[in-house]
């Protein structure tokens, strides 16, 4: 946790725009595609100070402030506000959500305009950098030419990445945060023993599942694999060690499990089945390649970066952060690499840290006062 | 793999056994109970060069040579035979199924004598404590007072602990491979995980399925699961990285994907969802303490020690095998522990090799020679 006092955005509101048709990296296309998105503070006349901030997998917009009414604020609320490492009195933070998701873009669960019934399991497969061209003209919308930072931690790290490569003259400053170049076979098991959770649920149904008899068992215990992976056994240690349950959670014998099965159970009311598996497996096909392929792929990017990874990160482990930097730098593309003590697990990007702030504050204020290109 | 060639001994066959009424650790009791085991080598006329072999989760009590028309030998053929670590041309090796299990000693699948019908769900709970009580009644048959060893890898490890922890006289040497003197949380995590995904299955219907309708695909989930912490990341990029599936299996892009699905899917033919849960809650519930408590729990035993952890085991990672290393030595036990660097996982203690088998015969042949006690 930390000292460093800082005040919040206040309220705020998640926004959707329509931004017409979009091409696929796989040629197919979607109609009319809708993204949401939160803005805090103000874009400049030159329209040179705008960060955007790119979630991960079960994130969504709504990354600081309050919503009318809530008691808890935006996913990254420590880092994004006034006086903050993203400080909203000096820039125009864009959060962006993703298209294949449920949390107020396109995907699985909109309206296909052609059918007039939500698209469910005939929503086309969007990759990491369909998203990425999504939030590229959600950008236009503002007539921002140049992004000041790209920044993400996990999936969002690797849409950071993706911009860079694809946008080279519109990223400024990348962040990556506790990410990979290319999902390792690992990070896909796990991720693939959610998706057959998922697919062995009898309301599955092959993806045409209704709204009222949704494959709750199936998407929870695909949460519930992923939680394990966001945690490390360290902290898994200190906050549940070999407890007996908690709360009115049955069918378990220990806290760790009642933890479990609630965030299961709350995950299936906020996230959709379908979405899932289409986000997942952007995830999985994620691919800039490793050692020569991956010099290859960053050799034109133009920003300068910032790679965070963290010690206790075994799902998305520093070493691959450090293939990153290694790629960078055999392009003299410039980076700082830090890898940062932690007992949280891939988590730990999320988490208060005053060490954080300080290293995301010194990057973007050094890019801040121009000493570099 | 290894260039240390040697002999199968060769045909094989499991054996049960009848060891009557055995009273449980919560003082519930199980009529008739019933062992599967193998043998291999002869007892000799002092009865004092008998090994005991425990396996693991999944395992049985077929170790080594091979049941006639197989091709495939047991689990730990490497490892057992003539000339090999376990040498059975000096020793009697005694291979011992748990209780609780499916692989032909009393669990879930057993008739109960009572009501003339498959205990199912109404099986006892059965702790490590009470397999390894099973086991010494299997050791009393052959009238065999001491063990020269007991040794065993991950669940086998806990019970070679046990033996050793609760027969302090009967156990001279104890090896325990990629174990632990306690499950941790995030162990307990992916078991729990396991067994929520058996419960989701329609199928489930507490435990009550029968053969014809069981939770084939909630079982298989839990296998797949298990199969991931099973391997390390390393093995994993090696073995599949991020290639296409392979083979006829659908409903996956991926070859790690391909490669899961066929591991749960032949599981299921083998085992019992029932006994998955009685044995993985057998393993969550083992607890003979860390720091000063194990030292406590360890402060009888009168064996000498070999503790075998693997650099890449990250299901049971070095430091949980380190800790029972210090609460021995604490209590001026006679250990060795060797951390073998290795790629393949918490599986490493099973697959063949050289170092391993040198170690262990080191071990073995050291006490044998009786330089100590």
């Amino acid at each position: 946790m930390s000292s460093i006092s800082s005040a919040s955005i206040g309220i705020v509101e998640t926004k959707t725009v329509n931004l017409g048709s979009l091409s696929l990296e796989n040629d197919e296309a979607i109609q009319s595609i809708e993204l949401a998105y939160e803005t805090y503070g103000e874009l400049n006349s030159n329209k040179d100070n705008a960060i955007l901030v790119c979630h991960a997998l079960s994130g969504d917009a709504h990354a600081a402030g309050f919503h009318l009414g809530d008691k808890k604020p935006g996913w990254w609320d420590y880092y994004i506000g006034p006086g903050k490492a993203l400080d909203t009195d000096k820039y125009f933070i864009i959060s962006s959500n993703v298209i294949g998701g449920c949390m107020g873009s396109s995907g699985p669960l909109s309206i296909n305009p052609i059918t007039n019934k939500p698209y469910k399991s005939s929503f086309p497969f969007v990759s990491i950098k369909d998203m990425v061209k999504a939030q590229a003209l959600l950008v236009d919308s503002f007539e921002i030419h140049q992004l000041f930072a790209v920044c993400g931690g996990s999936m969002g790290g690797m849409q950071a990445l993706q911009w860079a490569v694809d946008y080279p003259s519109r990223v400024r400053n990348c962040i990556v945060m506790a990410s990979t170049s290319e999902h390792s076979a690992q990070q896909i098991a796990f991720n693939e023993v959610g998706r057959q959770a998922i697919i062995a649920d009898p309301n599955w149904n092959n993806g045409e599942y209704n709204q009222d008899a949704k494959p709750r068992k199936g998407l929870s215990i695909a949460r519930m694999v992923g939680h394990v992976t966001y945690l490390s056994d360290a902290v898994m240690r200190e906050k549940f060690g070999r407890q007996p349950p908690r709360g009115n959670i049955k069918n378990t014998d220990f806290a760790v499990g009642s933890y479990l099965i609630y965030q299961g159970e709350s995950f299936v009311d906020r996230f959709d089945a379908n979405s899932y598996i289409y986000v997942t497996k952007a995830l999985d096909h994620f691919s800039l390649g490793l050692g020569e392929d991956l010099s290859r792929a960053l050799s034109k990017v133009q920003s300068r970066f910032l790679i965070l990874a963290y010690s206790s990160d075994w799902l998305y482990p520093p070493y691959q952060s450090r293939e990153i930097v290694k790629a960078l730098e055999v392009n003299a593309i410039p980076v700082a690499y830090c890898e940062l003590k932690t007992e949280e697990g891939h988590d730990s990007f999320l988490l208060p840290s005053d060490e954080q702030t300080k290293i995301l504050r010194g990057f973007l204020n050094f890019s801040g006062q121009d000493e570099w290109q």
